[in-house]
């Protein structure tokens, strides 16, 4: 067989119902009520989650691996074993209220990609790796995408082993009793390296789903910027203070909205715009408002468009202050990213190969795949999320669709793998 | 002398500086750091600021009386004892961090007037009665205006002894504390017939000090309406839902204030229109808000420009809903009231008899005389405050414009006591 032919015979090996019946075992480990799951990073769910994955890599005789931050590794060997890997996962945390697919359907997929390599009898030149990253979500302990970022060398260890959940538990000693509840495994160094990344994920939107589309080849990951804006105006009363000598932080945070709202205004719909804190001081029905909090947080995938609106953000606030004084505050400026070429590439051709409908698109949310970009050629796969629920108890998606996503990743795994 | 001539002499009786001195000695009861005052209806302090009322009043002689609910009546007699009182009065109670003159100088520059018209040797046909009306602010026990409101027969007293402050004493507790206070008083019938009434205030507005002038002669309360709006939206990821998918509270909410600053636009600058309350939920920066609350206060002393606005505020609401679900529920419904013209009249022609500046003008706010203007001819009498600023620890007025309006109403009460 040749190379594309080993990497459709491995995808071909792929069985939905052995995956669905994986994901389902995988959501009834901190299952709610509502169907959703809660699995906090670093939690004894968390740490069930693992020892799942470590039981089921044992019985096929997979190789099982760790590191500082309990990054959990499972490798099907290639036939140089000392070469970098080509990597997939993703991560077994949840949300508090989340779903059963964010993250997990990564994990669980990759491994039903890995079966069906070994199955397929394919055997690549390089292992295959795949990683279940620790705290994407961010829920117990902030920030997400802490497994990645400390792998990337992004974020020290050091630096978040202090910190603390609700409950008073600090991250190392979470950490600690993590890795102690999968002994013995061998322990792999930060960054070590990696030939290429491919990350299987719902789309937690509803292009996919709105198009008829099984697959995403993803093309990077949007630009993410969040500001804090305050607007200071001046307490009066409601019923004897003229209009014009009002100083109203509401209404001018009203039209601050209104008017960022057209600044973002997008025939493509591609701009995410989103206030989704909005805090109005006293708060008394008859006083006028002094004080507004309010967050915006801005997303676009291309460069232009950021350099476009991100420096009219503060003079259409300021512009429409009505008198009140406005500052505001950046807390997170997060450039987009773009994916390896080849990759996306590799993701659409297999997925049309195989049959599936395949678009390109961007992803709205961020990923640990974001992280990785950094280090090798990287790219993910997108399969439907059912009405683009997610980060949601309702979260739900089909067989039929995390199959299709796991044939196509099996495919690039296998073709990258065979890559110099 | 004739009856202009007597109500003349009595207002030229007034003593600024005692009535100053006065209103210092009230402003120490309850005072606050930042020079303004904490006198929570039927606290010790209301207490102690009603004992010191009848020692003034027993300096001078006056008869002092109560009922019910604790209104403090103060009589300066007439020549016929039996003929039903003028009346003049306010409130003693303050807001949590109140200033000293909103409603005290109602109650001192009334009894100051009382004390100029004895000293100047007036004598009139019916009593003067000063009444220091209970729980106006309504801060510990709702609603406010609560002692004219039992008066009038608006509320009844038996359903407010219930009620219940954050401290858990219950309203009937601390009527009963603050009757047994001033001991062995004359106890009246709520609703006893008042043949006029005349309140003094401060403007809780700037509208006076803007124009340079003195005195308000008060037309009526202007009328008030509260509006609960909810929109229900749906949560969703704000990085992957796109704008057009969404039903955003906060934003339908922001485009719905900014509607309705259009439609209550008003180039004469009277139409008062309020959002002091503004929630938004769940408040998480990446999470598209589901469900906002906010409060509409509308107020305008005009019926027809009330009868325009009204009916619009629930269209214009829903037409800026987009896609999401609102429901506007009104809570307070006050239409606007006016004082009787012949007192309106006589306000403004003494005014200007005793060389103050006066322009006609609605209040802004409420007071105990918009339910005395139920039972007999009613005015009020505005003085500036300074910047307009009121309900706040920084309010102020001038020694000189508080005795304009003392010399004012003591001459209106002359007049209206000689009338039949």
């Amino acid at each position: 067989m040749d190379a594309k032919a080993e990497a459709l015979a491995a995808a071909a090996a792929v069985d939905e119902a052995r995956l669905w019946s994986r994901q389902m075992a995988m959501a009834e480990i901190g299952a709610t009520e509502k169907g959703g799951v809660n699995r906090a990073a670093l939690s004894d769910e968390d740490r069930r989650a693992r020892r799942l994955m470590v039981e089921w890599a044992g019985d096929l005789g997979f190789e099982v691996a760790t590191d500082g931050i309990a990054n959990l590794y499972i490798r099907l060997p290639g036939r140089q074993a000392d070469a970098a890997p080509v990597v997939t996962g993703s991560h077994l945390d949840s949300q508090p209220r989340g779903g059963r697919f964010d993250g997990a359907y990564g994990v669980v997929g990759g491994f039903e990609a890995l079966e069906a390599i070994a199955r397929a009898g394919v055997e690549t030149e390089r292992p295959i790796d795949l990683v279940a990253w620790t705290n994407e979500e961010g829920g117990r302990f902030q920030p997400g995408a802490m497994g990645s970022a400390v792998f990337a060398g992004v974020l020290s260890l050091e630096d978040q082993l202090g910190l603390v959940d609700l409950q008073g538990v600090t991250l190392e000693d979470a950490l600690a009793e993590t890795l102690a509840s999968t002994p013995g495994l061998e322990q792999r160094p930060f960054g070590h390296p990696f030939a290429a990344y491919v990350e299987a994920h719902i789309e937690q939107g509803p292009r996919l789903e709105n198009a008829g589309t099984t697959i995403g080849a993803v093309t990077g990951i949007q630009g993410l910027y969040w500001y804090t804006v305050e607007v200071r105006g001046e307490e009066a009363h409601a019923g004897t203070t003229p209009l014009k000598a009002r100083k109203d932080a509401l209404k001018a945070a009203a039209h601050m909205v209104h008017a960022l709202g057209g600044l973002m205004a997008d025939e493509t719909d591609t701009t995410r715009f989103t206030v989704g804190r909005f805090e109005c001081h006293p708060g008394s029905p008859a006083t006028v408002p002094s004080r507004v909090l309010f967050t915006i947080d801005f997303r676009h995938p291309d460069p232009a468009v950021i350099a476009r609106i991100k420096p009219n953000i503060e003079p259409v606030c300021k512009v429409n202050a009505q008198g009140c004084a406005v500052s505001i505050r950046p807390t997170i400026d997060n450039a987009p990213l773009q994916f390896d070429p080849a990759v996306i590439d590799m993701v659409e051709g297999y997925a049309a190969r195989l049959g599936h409908s395949v678009m390109r698109m961007p992803s709205g949310a961020g990923h640990d795949a974001g992280h990785i970009n950094h280090l090798c050629p990287t790219g993910m796969i997108f399969v439907p999320c059912e009405r683009g629920v997610s980060h949601n108890e309702a979260e739900n998606a089909t067989p039929a669709d995390l199959a299709a996503g796991a044939r196509t990743l099996a495919a690039c795994l296998v073709d990258l793998a065979n890559q110099e």
